[in-house]
């Protein structure tokens, strides 16, 4: 994973100790999982008239993560599809943070292409369940379904996480499980059990002078920490023993993880 | 202002006596309008390779209407701009509707430029204004402050609602000071007043056989309501006497709307 420039905090501490299980989602994960978490998006397209760059608000749906529109040809970006298919779009994941530039966002690009066969009904069924209301326009006839065959992505997590991802990782991974509804879930660990994650961290994260820690994120492989320590502020992480697959086995995996913490 | 395609829902209802007052804000004002509610919004750029479309993330502040990002050289977008100053920003309203194409928002498209002269700190502050956040890497190395000068702006209010608008018009007009600040007080009418929002779609607002009404929103020239006939749904619209300057003169010019009608 590259930074694109340096993270906008004091110099952050090292671990002391080991950390026990530092596995988190892939790049083409973490994408997946952008994607995975909206219907809304801003579409890039170019101009029939010069070739311009078009941004434009559009709604979408997943197809094996392949974004579905449905566009009509009387608004400006879908008279561009027909005339040039190259087009990305961005998708920025709900809940933005204070800082705008924290938000998770990925681009998306590659060409559009109507689908053919079979896999119209699958496209139109994408977007119908990701767009519910679009169930009123999609059969109008001046609105096309387009799926974006994505060539390119690039995902940025906030600041200092970034990372270009291939079509083909992209293609393979699977949006996170856990992340899109685990704020309760990392509301309630950081307002009642900050003793465990404080344990956490000083065990299994590599902080043992830590003295204090934050829950910033669960994902299906673990939680994103952040500690403070008389050395200055720092991010680790924990691991389950196991990656989840679904968000009711959360509280059982942080539940073992304060038993591991606490028997260490 | 035209309509890309049909509106859909029930076909509305038809006045069945003069409207009082339906002055609304012009397309110029609702772009201005949406594009001042917000900090953040989609760049479309083309890449430096081949000159396809580039959807990315930025955070922006105005400048007299122009929008002010701050990119680093080190990322993609910023990247392109080097390389070829045509862009477009896509912004939307903030508190998105269930639907999302309900939703306003703009497309600003021109040619991103870097400011120069007295230019430079007016560019930099107005940024600063909007992404306080920003204050920590403005002043790096890699980022650099641009200016899109708007040529070409396409605003879309929602289903039926939408309007090109001159880089001239759009430069003069100034963005609405009640609508985005007015949430709380148009769910206070809807709440508390609906017998009065009810009197005025009866006497100001055409429909004398209203038995519902409900308002959707504030501006400086009146509220957009929507009512309930035996012949169907309608949108409908009352002004108040003057336009407003602030939002503190909202509600004297609903209760003053309310006495008028009541007068009637």
């Amino acid at each position: 994973m590259s930074s694109d420039h340096g993270r906008p905090s004091r110099s952050p501490a090292t671990p002391l100790t080991s950390v026990a299980d530092a596995a988190r989602p892939s790049p083409a994960e973490e994408a997946r999982t952008v994607a995975a978490a909206t219907n809304t998006a801003t579409l890039a397209t170019l101009t029939g008239e010069g070739g311009d760059p078009w941004a434009s608000f559009v709604t979408f749906g997943l197809l094996d993560g392949q974004p579905v529109l449905c566009l009509s040809r009387m608004a400006e970006h879908g008279r561009n599809l027909e005339v040039d298919a190259r087009a990305s779009l961005a998708i920025v994941a709900p809940d933005m943070p204070a800082d705008p530039l924290a938000a998770a966002r990925v681009t998306l690009a590659g060409i559009a292409e109507r689908p053919q066969g079979e896999e119209v009904a699958a496209a139109r069924q994408a977007h119908l369940a990701a767009v519910p209301a679009a169930s009123i326009y999609v059969d109008f006839t001046d609105f096309t379904l387009w799926v974006l065959r994505v060539e390119r992505v690039r995902w940025v997590g906030g600041y200092g996480r970034m990372d270009s991802v291939t079509a083909e990782d992209y293609a393979a991974a699977a949006p996170d499980p856990i992340t899109p509804g685990a704020g309760r879930a990392v509301a309630h660990l950081n307002d009642d059990h900050a003793d465990a994650l404080l344990d956490m961290a000083r065990v299994l994260g590599g902080y043992p002078d830590a003295t204090a820690a934050v829950c910033d994120r669960a994902d299906r492989y673990g939680l994103d920490l952040r500690v403070e320590t008389p050395r200055g502020p720092a991010a680790t992480r924990v691991g389950y023993a196991a990656a989840l697959t679904s968000p009711g086995e959360l509280r059982s995996a942080t539940v073992e993880l304060t038993r591991i913490a606490r028997a260490g």
